[in-house]
């Protein structure tokens, strides 16, 4: 067997065998396989696709080029949340806390952000003293004392994905659902949940622009779930327009406390009861995602799922003072704000535009290698459907280096567009896939 | 501009600028865009093709890598000669010979074998003491007193063929028509002769299988040379069985002297002459193929072809006594014949087959570090459309290695296929492009 054959067969439109995707998987992830010859099997991929067979057989030889996580340990049925990544989604840590507080054991471990995407860990580390690395003793210990922890992918995890994925991103080949779905899923696998609830999302801030491409996404990797035994479940959901209010690490964190609170915004608030609703329903705590649903919006009510957030901030040896003093997160030296200039409804917020304005105002990363500003990102005070004035506050922009921060602002305005008729806004979850 | 929006537009099957294209192969070549992007570029190339513009630009930029040969020192039009690569493929000795016999100045840089197809150079190199490599001014004087000269290519020609051309052979990137035109016409087109005359091959021994194929790579590189000013004509030529009797190569070279003393193989004369016809008509010194054609035969039948031979041989510090004494030629140590099992006529000979047995038994590379034997390779002792009796010599294998002419042998028996009727034999030449 040899890559040259490999690449060939792709290129021509075969199906790759179970051994031809380990030798190259095996092989890239050792060195063995030089970089040139995956980036162009990688691009004969994306031309002649994978199928389900060979994306499963994928998933599987990318899971075993790492340790795959025991998480026995840990009572009772173990399920995790993947978001394949939008701009101000800080459901992780909401969703996390209502199916945790519904009795649901959440042993996640999460990624950083890059480009305009933000990731939970770096949100998490914008909470002064909280760790987001934990011996797996630790991890396991503090998910069956408080039923909640969240750390970042080891190293240990899926090592093809990482190098596999950095070849991707430089070679343009990020974009094919089959290789999106063995990068996660692969991780996924490996972490050791026993079932995953997967928010897949649409539109011009998220990886797939559109509906009909992210339920394609979402039914391969359901189908991937559930042939590796996993009870798996994907949302279909809207990324149009920024999840929420805020974009940024704190700013996301507090925008978080607030929801527990029961103040946050419509659309986290009820894309968050939805998610913990199934995370609830298959970690069998209740008997329908209706039933989950209910649970989830008793423990957001009743306050137990704020609880649950201060427990785990407290297990994870942060402060959970923050809940109730946010001047304690990380505070921005400067600020730009952005007005209106006509009278109308806010028509659409393009959530790409102000993702890569927040990771401009310093709240994101080009690259993997670049520091991030925790306190810089964009607050809006619109969203779309609500109505504006000429000379109305659209958004303030937070950061630590004027110009990038003013910078940050001209682009943010650029997002907005005002319009004189209503639009109609809709509920974020548009499909389920189960 | 960077190399991952040129991977993505051309993915995205758009044209790339002549700014893109000289971005990718200048940035190539001075090792500043690295081979991973390189290759994904490539393959999205083979998907979604270049056109003809954007061929051209990529000619141009192959070329400008390298040195553009300066040949105005030589007095009169000349003239190019090439072959997309075939198996005992040995006319360029003899159209040059003939084409320099009739005035035509013949200022020719060669190649070497790899893989099942062989080069002039190698070829060259078993003639006791010739020189492949001669300095720029004893390159043009040879052409000027004798007509002929052939040169092994040197690195300054289109350096970034070289490169590319080892990243497309390990990476399935090689058969598209664009990249085998670029890498072609680069390098006559540096070389500097004021005409061409393409010998583009089609069949199981050939590069591009089909006839169509072949027309339409013949095509573009017409197109490609008249585009930089350079008159081109495009032979399209049957390459399914071997050219003459002769594989390997100092057998080949004396088939090369059989022929120019008039004694040669039915379709290697033919085709030679046709090639020196086209050469003598581009170089002005007939009003027609069909007058060259006739000046070519004239110079094979009054023994000045031959002649011409044996001044180039000389001039570049070979014996031309080889030419009476074939055992001046480097000697093969063993010997392995095939014979035919059954009576009938011999169907096709599978070149392609035959070219990969000469190849092992040692008379060509698997990698371009090989060294080879140059008295190794294969005499057929019939061609298509011949009469053959069970127990009848097909063959004989040449090498100095025992078991790799045993293996080259049973290898080489596969190649032919015998059958009760006899076959259409036709002419080798099926179009002329011009």
């Amino acid at each position: 067997m040899n890559m040259y054959d490999i690449i060939y067969k792709k290129r021509e439109g075969h199906a790759l065998s179970k051994e031809e995707i380990e030798f190259f998987i095996k092989g890239y992830t050792d060195g063995n396989i030089p970089d040139y010859q995956a980036s162009a099997l990688l691009m004969a991929i994306f031309f002649k696709k994978l199928n389900k067979n060979e994306t499963i057989e994928l998933t599987r030889a990318m899971m075993n080029t790492g340790d795959v996580v025991d998480l026995s340990a840990i009572q009772g049925i173990k399920v995790d949340k993947h978001s394949t990544g939008g701009v101000g989604d800080k459901t992780t840590l909401i969703a996390g806390s209502l199916a945790a507080s519904c009795g649901v054991p959440v042993a996640k471990m999460s990624g950083r952000g890059l480009g305009f995407t933000g990731g939970t860990i770096d949100k998490m580390e914008s909470i002064p003293g909280l760790k987001t690395t934990l011996k797996p003793e630790e991890f396991i210990s503090l998910v069956n004392n408080v039923g909640l922890s969240v750390i970042g992918q080891t190293a240990e995890i899926a090592a093809a994905d990482k190098k596999l994925y950095a070849l991707r991103d430089v070679t343009a080949t990020v974009d094919d659902i089959s290789l999106i779905t063995s990068s996660i899923m692969s991780k996924k696998l490996a972490s050791g949940s026993d079932a995953i609830v997967l928010d897949v999302k649409f539109g011009n801030g998220a990886f797939m622009e559109s509906f009909e491409d992210a339920c394609r996404l979402g039914e391969l990797m359901v189908g991937i779930g559930k042939a590796e035994g996993k009870n798996t479940v994907a949302l279909i959901t809207d990324m149009n327009q920024p999840l929420g209010y805020a974009v940024g690490n704190s700013l996301e964190v507090i925008e978080v406390i607030e929801t527990l609170k029961g103040k946050g915004p419509e659309d986290i608030t009820d894309l968050s009861l939805t998610l913990a609703a199934y995370m609830i329903f298959l970690g069998q705590k209740a008997v329908s995602p209706e039933e989950g649903f209910k649970k989830a919006k008793q423990a957001l009510d009743d306050g137990s799922a704020l609880n649950k957030l201060a427990e785990f901030i407290e297990g994870q040896g942060g402060d959970p003072e923050v809940i109730n003093r946010y001047a304690l997160f990380p505070q921005p030296a400067c600020i730009s704000k952005i007005y209106s200039q006509e009278d109308g409804f806010i028509g659409s917020i393009e959530a790409k535009i102000i993702g890569l304005a927040s990771q401009h105002s310093g709240a994101g990363r080009a690259t993997k290698d670049d520091n991030i500003d925790l306190s810089a990102g964009i607050l809006l005070n619109k969203k779309v459907g609500e109505t504006i004035q000429a000379g109305e506050l659209l958004a303030t922009v937070y950061g630590n280096d004027h110009r990038r921060v003013d910078k940050a602002a001209l682009e943010a305005a650029r997002a907005f567009h005002v319009q004189s008729s209503k639009p109609q806004v809709t509920n974020l979850v548009k499909k389920v896939i189960q």
